[in-house]
């Protein structure tokens, strides 16, 4: 990523009208710059420049090429600044400005959002993020353990039954698998109803403070009412899928003072954005900055080594893009899993260090018949 | 794409609970075979199956492998079969269900949902489709012509005087550009306000009955305000991005009998699922069938050689999920453009028919300078 600032001050731009990202082009330098020069019209007025009408005010709405340098990846990578009054301060339109039509186009990839205070600040962003989760969870400084009640199929008696044990082993999130919706085998209210329960008990019982988190990705116009419904059963966080719902769904999820849950985001269906090296947007937007800026307080994500297929580079620029300053947004949890086991916890805390929440599924049934044992022996190797 | 019917019957599932769909997986029938299976557990319970509990109803809950052959472009492809009630019956758990997680593995790609009658019978699709459409037009068979008022940085009233132009030349569909969205140059209300009024001046000035379409793409919560502002005003169709606010919350404004106006789909944003030949959606079930599940009346999509690198084949792939059997749900309208010109017409026509909608944007503005002359000559060529 190369280092410079913000074209208009140091670290971010508190005294100019336009935000900036860095995109990597492939090709030599005159095609990535054709494509960069092509990109500044094409998401923006979406119009032959040669026909715009006398006086129209191009600069303070065409999108501009500021730099454009042989990067990482001995590839091109251009500075690109837009006009923050084209955004109208909406995260589709946001979205639409920094991927819209270019999506459709070949060897743009959308790698780095720069820190922009006068746009960040239009958005709550994260309503706990790191710190507000860990004073939800009462845990001040260890990694934060998470692990997902499965599978589909089984009845909410006995999902709950697990939910029971994990909390028991003092799990600190205890979330709905994201494939649990509103099927006819476990209802919504009847599931989240008996695992909210089965959790208190278990937190009764055992003096830890587990939450239970119920998936509430469901459709249009039903997603408030089942988040409400789930904070009314004792819920202590809401899973959702952005990929899913949109971004701007999460966005309002967050915001919403009645709800006032934190939020773990999913990345079911929105792998082909970050697939390919060459197009798409860069883990650490996608599942970074994205993520926070529409209110997620963790992001969910494959763990290299498991059983995706993400890199360990891809995991640090996770990390990153959950950690670099912007604005007044929150810092929020990476959630690495997909595949994680207790085996590679020694691993995964040189990797990630204490401010990151592990996801640990099945194997939580792998090594002892005891999944309460399972779970305390997770927790306390990370406690070492 | 094999010719293989649905295994339960010869086009349509009607006395199953599984729905279908085709994959194409990369490396040879081993790794393909292992995709496959790895998939039917991935995109259902993600779970080890050898921690399955006794008794697990597995057949009922995971999905099948039920056909493995060696189809177009050398590759194999998948028939894989998932039960029903995993669904819930709503869409963005569909949506999970056939690329979720998966989507986070490279190599498969989903080529192409099955007709099944059971599934598709839970959902309204498009309100309108091709025939309500026309109707709506009073145009009973020629290929439609539609436009984009823009670009940003106008004024409403500037973008309201090109509405009106377009309207004089006889354009049917006129619809804001996808970048017009609560800009302070030219706000939400005004603009839909002046341009919905030019529209109706231009169709009692010339008799036609041209139909503005609004763009509400919009924040969560305030979409549905816009689209009822937006009919209030007289605008005869709404434009909107299902991948900037999630393919749901389009079924939601088709399905809401308050607003009911036909709906054209944009494809800002969801290019990166059909940019690789061997990952993501494909375009037929991307641009065509899911467009068609989640309300659209028509999906707006780069021809083959405009700015865009969509091919031929591509399109007639949009053409084919716009139109094949699914269920009781309407036909929808493909709608071409990025970058159409009127030189193109006669092939356009060609590769066509008549059953489409051309959209034609800067190329108005470029022939002559009368814009109400370009967008008749336009309309002259395709009424030949």
């Amino acid at each position: 990523m190369p280092e410079q600032p913000h074209p208009c001050g140091p670290r971010y731009c508190d005294d100019c009208d336009r935000f900036s990202a860095w995109y990597r082009f492939t090709g030599d330098e005159a095609e990535a710059r054709a494509k960069a020069l092509d990109l500044c019209v094409e998401q923006t007025i979406e119009f032959p420049v040669d026909l715009l009408p006398e006086g129209f005010p191009a600069t303070d709405v065409i999108g501009r090429l500021e730099r454009l340098e042989n990067g990482p990846g001995d590839a091109w990578w251009g500075l690109i600044t837009f006009p923050m009054s084209d955004t109208g301060f909406e995260i589709p339109q946001i979205l639409n400005m920094l991927y819209g039509n270019i999506s459709l186009k070949p060897g743009i990839r959308l790698e780095m959002l720069k820190d922009c205070m006068r746009l960040w600040e239009k958005f709550k962003g994260p309503r706990f993020g790191q710190e507000g989760l860990r004073k939800q969870l009462g845990v001040p400084q260890r990694a934060l353990l998470a692990t997902a009640v499965k599978p589909m199929g089984l009845s909410a008696q006995e999902l709950a039954d697990r939910a029971y044990l994990f909390a028991r082993g003092g799990i600190d999130l205890i979330k709905d698998d994201h494939g649990l919706a509103n099927q006819p085998f476990a209802t919504f209210e009847e599931r989240v109803n008996r695992c909210a329960s089965a959790v208190a008990r278990a937190n009764h019982d055992s003096g830890y403070h587990s939450l239970y988190v119920p998936n509430v990705t469901a459709p249009a116009g039903e997603l408030e009412r089942r988040a409400k419904f789930a904070k009314a059963c004792g819920a202590g966080a809401l899973l959702v899928a952005p990929g899913l719902v949109g971004f701007d769904t999460m966005r309002r999820l967050a915001d919403d003072d009645e709800i006032g849950l934190p939020l773990l985001a999913h990345p079911s269906f929105l792998g082909s954005f970050s697939s390919h090296p060459e197009h798409g947007i860069s883990h650490h937007v996608l599942y970074g900055q994205m993520m926070r800026l529409a209110g997620a307080d963790a992001s969910i994500y494959p763990h290299a080594g498991g059983r995706f297929t993400f890199s360990e580079s891809d995991c640090h620029a996770i990390v990153a893009g959950c950690q670099v300053p912007m604005g007044g947004l929150e810092k929020i949890f990476p959630m690495p899993g997909g595949g994680m086991t207790l085996k590679r916890a020694e691993e995964l805390r040189r990797f990630y260090g204490n401010e990151v929440i592990y996801l640990v599924g099945g194997d939580l049934f792998r090594n002892d018949p005891d999944v309460v044992k399972n779970c305390e022996t997770f927790r306390r190797l990370l406690e070492k």
